[in-house]
């Protein structure tokens, strides 16, 4: 059903003499738009519609959000004489650029039937189509503007890829019926030397002076086409002091958290932040918000078969608790409070990063984020982007904790060791986990 | 596209020797049935799915809880055999029937996505199919049990059927391009005279004591098959006494509520009830709930050309405030402020039934339910419906006011002199006015 | 400690030729006013100050909105060269009378630790002194303008002499401690013949056409030193046609209620209304408001011996459940409930008035105030009181119920059969009881 | 009136041959219980008694949580045969401590109205008498046991002094008529060159290495006795490496602040935080918390005279603004947005324990405590002190931003270079304001 957009896509009579960088920029263009709607294509128009809390947005949201960010951001300002798909998307699909003008209410973005989600497959098309003209055509002049915030474009699109698939599994979650975004149950990744999961071995570090953070130019950031693109926040690259540490060479397992979940670890005090101790009262936490527990009335509803143990929801349903699996769903307050169980910590950001580059660590990307004990702050020298981009990254540096690495719903070539993630420390409903550290021995 | 149904229901083999009466319901059963489905042949999967505040429901919650009805009430009681179209689906679309089990949260009605709306379509299918066959084969001893139940579960749907149609409009009322749930904005009922609206005349009533209520047998409510049914909280048919009173042939127009609002009546706290005045300061009222001021900035992505005056949103979208249309979308509040302002009051529901019969009395149905100065309280002897039908009524008997009359959005033949509509005073999204009274001069 | 006002009083030098009229009147101000200071005086300052929920008020502060009351009402607006104690105080110690300017928020009153007691005390005598100076020597046409809000003064003081006592026990019943405001448990009243508690008997009336309400004149209440006052909500005296019904002869006791309690009353839906239902589950509520169950950590706190059953909070603080004592601190929610679970209704608020002139009815007055099943709708004919007193009564008449009779709490003199009482459903924290009535045999 | 107390201990008789070292503990625990007298001295018992939000404490809870925790922690778990108070004080005062037992409900500490001022002064009275007794008395093993949870309460009672005058503070800003807490206009502090309030200047500093954080014994914080103590949070010691940067040498003063006012500063998006600006508009910010603008209503009822600009409210009531003052009242996010708007930034909490010792920096301590770009976390090595007090710091390490410095409500000798001060970012009810930083040029 939502294959027209590719399909206008291939058929545009792209301009013959275009130099070839362009016509790589415009391949990659379109390969990551053609993601998006992969992503959205086991979905149903109801399923793309709805808003299941206030922190998550529907997919034909993300789907219009990210053609937004092309059409107003690049289009509207660089393109002489582009013709709005429709005026009133500008207000609809903003989401926080206050200097881009007022914008529709985030709470109030599961309420917006229109346009539907054929219209938005066309508002994509006609926004496809006139940024592949663009890339193509335009002079040199304005291709050297266009180009940092083409790739700061993709970027973000990538980011709600991300989020679309969060969003649409908290979506699933409320429905009692916990139906599945992929019904099959074959994992999409082969297994690998990466997964491996006996024992966790330590890995000891000697810490001293490390050069954390991305070398984008100071005040260019992102590079435009850049090999290796960063975000501000990840800038600039500067020297941090560490005392010895030793990481854990893997993610901790849903087998692990078991014992911890078994150990009453969600009814002892002692382990955890006094904010997580009072969420943890006031919502009743158990376990991972999607952790269901055996006698739960929803697995009647769900046409699972009723198990012993802890069953886990996810992209495909309902499935048995997975003990070698990496644990996730988890808050800051219960990946800290399983670290103070454990007899460990977490690793700081700056830890994390200096041993990424480690021959022998394992499950850094492409599993679960994992929470660091740094809180988001700027670096030292830290200049946002500049331009409608300032709005990026620096305004919500505060209160939140920061995430390293990446899951298995980041897209290919989006995650690197210098990457910063962030959420709040409440935060659920994404592809969190965690890793153990402790100070040198 | 929601054809199916009806199609499906065309080609029932319906017994031939069915007598002729039982094939009258069926009849009439087809019509309700296909009537809903008419009601959101103009809205998309999107529009049904959402839930704009707690208390509406999505569209295809409303189709698939009157099926649920039919299904748990009827069929799963009644017919040997039956089998369910999905078990879940007791679960889902149970709206607070205690005695029927568990059922899913109402507020949380909105993140239903699956069942989609194909699907709910198919259980309507599957449902009608079973009601058909049981109504024109099951013996005689489940006919006399199921025709009471029957006739409720039309009328419960004909219910629906106006709730589907504010909820809707309510919905769209969130979204900032105001869209039109008919675009046509052809009325739909041609003039009449009962449409006159010159200056209103008083209608003068003498009192005495007065017959209320709907006369079916004490303690039978709803009586099967009963030329006129009636819900038990019009029952038992009692006598009241009433003071001489006056009241207006017909309804209170826009544009004397123009007046109201325009003589500052938004600003005087002399003219409210004391909650009333804390909801307008409190959410900012200025006016009806669909009117919309020349300032407002979803004019601008209505596609709706400028205008000096008020428009109005409703069923055709955006449009200029009709001076001699009743007003609507108004609360118990704002109906009891207009009133104090012109110097009248609200009727009681016994005088606005006792006048109903008066040959002079004009617009007292289909065009707004009227709010009374009457609270919803049990009539004199009041029992409520035997059974599951027991909490129909009567456990709402507190904190809501009378409406007297029908609306617009009331399917033909569901509205009745006896009929007491309710809701709580603070409730604005649905199709009500007023007609004002007074003592006797 | 609080003395000092009846001192200031009693020494006022009052005019020898008074007449004796005026006298009367100043003895009655007099007597109010000092049960008032009566009423604080098992309280600390602390005690007077805080507020423990928006729908109570500090002590101090009806202390001082009673005095407000005639401050800004009468001497403020009838009394020439009046001084004002403090102008701040016309906007701390209003309540809600719009007419009369700004006013501090409501949930906010416990906020206001200055002016502090000793203050509150100097402002009740220097407008003590005032009054009386101004009844026994204004001119006769300010005599006949003052006397009718001098009358409801005196009475409104009344109504917050019974709030105040509610509200300091429902802010003890926030302290773990659970203090006692009157540490005696002698009972304020002898046994009496009213008190008799065996088996509940029926009193069968005819019903037929009764006359409900006050005589006061029409549009002239609360009529000037009528031998019997009543508020502008009991008026004008009407006629209503009663169907035959029956009235328990004695209020349900904590005995009776027990039984319900323990039957699973708050277990089962069947017996609420749906608002009342709601609130069971989303509160926890297990027992009326001050029922203290045996494991209830509070006990400890409270220096009161454990015991096996129920124990209820009151004025004396924790005592065992008396099982003949009439059941109160219940919602009409709970009132409802049990009247259904036992077979009977609630009866309206004409039957009991029309019933209290009965000589077998018993517990009329100086128990508890009785639910009704009538919301609170204002008579055929109602007009406000004039001026400043319009506010009083008919702004608040939507969405509240109506109690009959009087309790424990209410000042002498201030009970009538005609008076309506009227709190929220949902309201617990008044004397509030019920009497059982039922249809005609 | 509150002078019962040190009365009371004066007349202790105190062991003769006490050694001179538990003579001077004894004298020091005089001296700090007696500092939080002095501070209720001006405030009646009604001001002692409200919570005016919840994260705000009555003044009495403070008097008594102080007690509590050496009565809990010390007496209670030290001395042999200690007679506790009042056996329901150990759950009425406990503030946050979960291995010592339920609490009560701190939202709910301002309906307290039991025990009453008094009480708590002989509360304070009886655990003052124990605890000298215990000092001069209590064998050696007992005593080095003891000293430094000794050290730790008098540390405790301190903050908490600083939080009782911060907290009374916001109590009289919520009553119009904002009275003084200290009616005298004098200044506490003489001037000094320390007030000096030219245009600030810029320091220059080199970065690199720098050892941060309180030399206490790994493992063994708080230091018993150790000549300057201090709290878990600002241990390990440990090296930073720094960037050069540049510090004001002074605060940023009130009319500084109103000149980012008037330019509009809470009217522009982009100087601020996300979470910032949604305050601002959500909660209508236009200026400090306590800044009163010329047309409040406030004004008229605080006595004080209309004036042409901002007033502050404070200590001494509402004052004219100074221009000179440090500007204080101030969220996290006022004053990083104040720096946007400067041009500049806040330092960290590194740069600014670095910079502190060097001679030209004024303003450091003894005005208002300076918020910091820095979220709290814990330093590397990082251990909670032991037994019960583990719960006082490493808990609250997520969410909270630190501040450094000291205000002029902190006890003297509670402040050091090193001492972590720390409150969410939206918290402004505290002495906090700001001190520019730049990054070197």
């Amino acid at each position: 059903m939502p294959s027209t957009m590719p399909h206008t896509l291939s058929v545009l009579p792209v301009d013959r003499c275009i130099d070839a960088s362009r016509e790589a920029w415009i391949d990659r263009f379109r390969s990551v738009r053609a993601h998006s709607m992969a992503l959205v294509a086991p979905l149903s128009a109801e399923d793309q519609t709805v808003q299941s809390m206030p922190d998550a947005s529907p997919a034909k949201w993300h789907l219009a959000h990210t053609t937004w960010f092309f059409e107003a951001v690049v289009l509207h300002r660089l393109q002489a004489g582009y013709q709005p798909f429709d005026e009133a998307f500008f207000f609809l699909f903003n989401s926080y650029y206050e200097a881009l003008g007022p914008r529709h209410e985030r709470h109030q973005r599961g309420l917006l039937t229109r346009p539907g989600v054929a219209e938005v497959h066309l508002y994509r098309a006609h926004v496809d189509a006139a940024m592949v003209r663009c890339i193509a055509r335009c002079d040199a002049a304005t291709w050297a503007e266009l180009m940092p915030i083409l790739e700061l474009g993709l970027h973000h699109e990538q980011q709600h890829q991300e989020l679309l698939v969060t969003d649409i599994l908290h979506a699933f979650s409320c429905n009692p019926m916990l139906p599945a975004y992929r019904p099959s149950t074959r994992t999409d990744r082969p297994p690998s030397p990466d997964d491996a999961t006996g024992a966790a071995r330590w890995i000891a570090f000697d810490g001293g002076i490390e050069d954390i953070g991305h070398d984008a130019p100071a005040g260019r950031a992102p590079a435009a086409g850049h090999p290796d693109f960063a975000f501000d926040n990840e800038t600039p690259r500067h020297r941090v002091l560490l005392a010895p540490y030793r990481l854990a060479d893997r993610l901790v397992t849903c087998g692990e958290y078991a014992r911890f979940v078994a150990d009453g670890g969600y009814r002892e005090p002692r382990f955890w932040l006094s904010d997580g101790w009072a969420l943890v009262r006031a919502q009743g936490w158990t376990a991972p918000a999607y952790w269901v527990a055996p006698d739960d009335p929803r697995i009647a509803l769900s046409a699972r078969p009723r198990a012993e143990g802890w069953q886990v929801f996810g992209e495909h349903g309902l499935l048995p608790l997975d003990e070698d699996a990496p644990v996730r769903q988890l808050s800051l307050y219960e990946a800290a409070a399983y670290a103070e169980w454990a007899g460990a910590r977490l690793p700081t950001e700056f830890e994390w990063e200096a041993a990424s580059s480690h021959p022998g660590m394992r499950q850094l990307h492409g599993h679960v984020w994992q929470w660091t004990r740094s809180s988001y702050d700027p670096y030292p020298g830290f200049r946002p982007m500049q331009g409608v981009a300032a709005e990026y990254n620096g305004k919500f540096m505060v209160g939140q904790v920061v995430l390293r690495g990446s899951s298995s719903a980041t897209p290919d070539g989006h995650a690197r060791s210098t990457y910063r993630n962030f959420f709040p420390p409440a935060a659920r409903w994404q592809f969190t986990g965690l890793r153990l550290a402790k100070d040198a021995a």
